[in-house]
């Protein structure tokens, strides 16, 4: 999980001189004030929500392209609705069907895209730095959303999550925060760890079977388990992710029956945890798997607040990085 | 063509408390008097309509979402054009090929939805009783609307012709109202025949070969006739409906050349209604198996009205259920 | 290249009574003075682009149905931000896949989108007539825009060009424009051959090998030449053309190699035209194929501002079409 050379100096390519947001690319690298900007931001849209939606004008006559590498409706589906609620257009782009019809290659498709007056790339792609590259070809007026990309980086996923725990804890710092399943594999894991600790969270473990814990993970200021009775042990957070099936065919893991005998989240598992401990997930959850429906669905849980939550950060990313300077460039 | 059990007192589940559309699920228990508010609030929106078409800003803000678990590009245009009319953005969502890749449960896809703060779901489902299950399930402030569920409902579809015959004929106690065609199957014809039989019509008549007509079909108040002779004597409305070849399999017809040859709608057939009768298909026709294309495109064909007519029905349905609470719950 | 019989009496059925643009079908028997219109209204179109890109509210309340029977991303997608842009709401439909679904017949297809009261029809389809017979068949209220049929034209794309080049090099009359490629099959050409020739341009050229070439090409009023060393001799313009691979099937050519040999855009090759040349190219570009990459990104490559240009001339074109009393019919 050390930086890969395509993605280096991320920051740099994320901010502008005067250190506003940019792309947003990935959590590592960015300074603490600038995601509490985010969640900020996030905060005065999550304040428009509810069962009375209001659109805001914001982004009217914006043009966001939705560039899906990777098919994943329910990813697209978040980033189509935060869009549409700042009055953006959307364009939806399924590019791994659509570019290819033709040979045209990556960079062309870019040029073409930036050519007809978009504004912003909302990027997802099974390689890691993908959405780096393309940040990093792309015109002066594009900003580059990063939606996921392979193993490395799911930034706006990490930064709903610390949302959601701001809204419920309020401070990072005294918070221990346990994360429980593949980190080896998990974009999602290495962005909340990036944003874990850039945020000044007291205590972060990793907890996992030793073959889904990454090489010197403690590189990275957290605490390894592999037993989740001393990884939940008075946790205040516990994130499950969610198990890859595609990405384990056995290699790491017996069978999903054993993984949620050694691993599943139950509610007996839960009392390891402090009382008031809140249960988060990304989704889709896999029930059973890796957590128990009563878990999924009890007291604890804030994974649907999580959903919510989702379409407000997304709102606050897209609008800061298209309210920086694009009209001047 | 009992109620089935998964769809047992539909009109608790369809109106609030103070009697209001709050989902639109079946025909079947409504009172008369919302089928015509229904029926004179499209006329609102269909006098909004002709060439120059205006949308009007009752639904901003709001996300309906077109959940169809089964394709019809059509259906699915109909409510994206009357959603968009009325200033809705619109999520459409093909459910049977995305939710199933990750496994994701029906009602975890709800749950999702609902907490991106999505207002109403437009459900259509090869199952019966789909939308009904969905309405029971979904949260307090979302509204379903039933697109079509199995062989059980098709309400828009059978308030639009509702919305049609009222336009042309005006009343309809002194109207004999004929549907031709596959009865036994037809989610439309059980939707039609309670929409009728609400709004008084003086005789409604169901006309198919034996093996295409519900066992105590008379129960439901309408005339039996395996006759078209007889069945189409002296009618003021034939509504054909479309012959499912794709449900037929030989099963319960020799051959489509036997079948138009016995029940086909020609001009010889139609002299035995009155001279002022209109011709009804919920479309898309076949040509030459239930409908000669002289009727269907001849003068007495109401057919493409009630294309038109079926925005404006859309429109009224989505208003109403949308305009009962949904802000206060 | 003659025209064809379904497409005889194109501007009669393109124009109204009084002259103005009602459908866009091909450039064949527009007047100079129509296409200076559209020119000069993309113009204002043109001054609204750039990275602050304001929306116009022109076509407020108009639906436009992209109805492509041929998969092309690339051109729906500049259609729809044309439309987006005018305010227009819009509808993609595959026709291809949906409508053999039920087995609809297209007149039936088209009946029951002009009678959910859409405005306009964006056609794409792979026989050469097909918008035209659509148009000759569309309601009255219905404006028809051709987004390439068959071999026969590619109208927007033609303009587009056109517009490009007035807003490089000014004028047309003293220019020499040289079109090179596989002019056979090409609708792009022959929509540019007839707006060069329209629009006054002094010398027009088409280089490609003999067997790319239509019998009796100069009856159009063109230049042929087989040997680009003369073809590009002094050229002020040259527009590369697409190599359809898929078209090729080693027919017409021994292989992409020997093409790009014999023919392909190279800096040496440039250097016989003028010093102020510019490149054109419809696009997606085969890289190596018809045209060499430092060519293609090179200084006197247009290629980018074709695809801009293209949204202005494509809200020219619909905004025209659309003024052209829909209201009143």
């Amino acid at each position: 999980m050390k930086p890969q050379s395509p993605v280096a100096r991320p920051a740099s390519l994320q901010l502008t001189p005067d250190g506003r947001l940019r792309h947003f690319l990935s959590i590592e690298g960015l300074p603490r004030a600038l995601l509490e900007q985010i969640l900020d931001t996030a905060e005065s849209f999550a304040n428009l929500g509810g069962p009375a939606v209001k659109k805001v004008p914001l982004l009217r006559g914006k043009t966001i392209v939705n560039l899906f590498f990777e098919a994943s409706t329910r990813t697209r589906t978040t980033f189509e609705l935060a869009a549409k609620r700042l009055s953006a257009d959307v364009l939806n782009l399924n590019i791994g069907a659509a570019a290819t019809v033709k040979g045209e290659t990556l960079l062309d498709t870019l040029r073409n895209l930036e050519a007809m007056h978009t504004d912003m790339f909302v990027v997802r792609h099974a390689d890691s730095g993908a959405a780096h590259f393309i940040a990093r070809h792309a015109a002066p007026h594009v900003r580059v959303i990063n939606a996921g990309d392979g193993r490395h980086a799911h930034p706006t996923q990490a930064m709903l999550d610390m949302f959601t725990i701001r809204r419920v804890k309020g401070a990072f710092e005294p918070l221990c925060v346990a994360i429980v399943g593949d980190i080896l594999h998990s974009r999602v894991a290495r962005s909340q760890i990036h944003a874990l600790k850039t945020l000044g969270t007291g205590c972060v473990r990793v907890v996992a079977p030793r073959t889904l814990l990454p090489a010197e993970v403690e590189t990275l200021g957290v605490e390894a388990h592999v037993d989740p009775e001393t990884g939940l042990e008075e946790a205040d957070v516990i994130i499950m992710l969610r198990l890859q099936r595609e990405r384990m065919k056995g290699a790491f893991l017996p069978s999903e029956h054993e993984y949620f005998q050694r691993f599943g989240l139950t509610e007996e598992r839960l009392r390891r945890a402090r009382p008031d401990v809140i249960v988060m997930h990304p989704g889709p959850i896999n029930r059973g798997v890796e957590i128990d429906s009563r878990v999924a669905d009890g007291p604890r849980s804030v994974i649907l607040r999580q959903v919510t939550y989702g379409i407000a950060v997304r709102m606050a990313v897209m609008s800061m990085a298209l309210g920086t300077g694009t009209d001047a460039s």
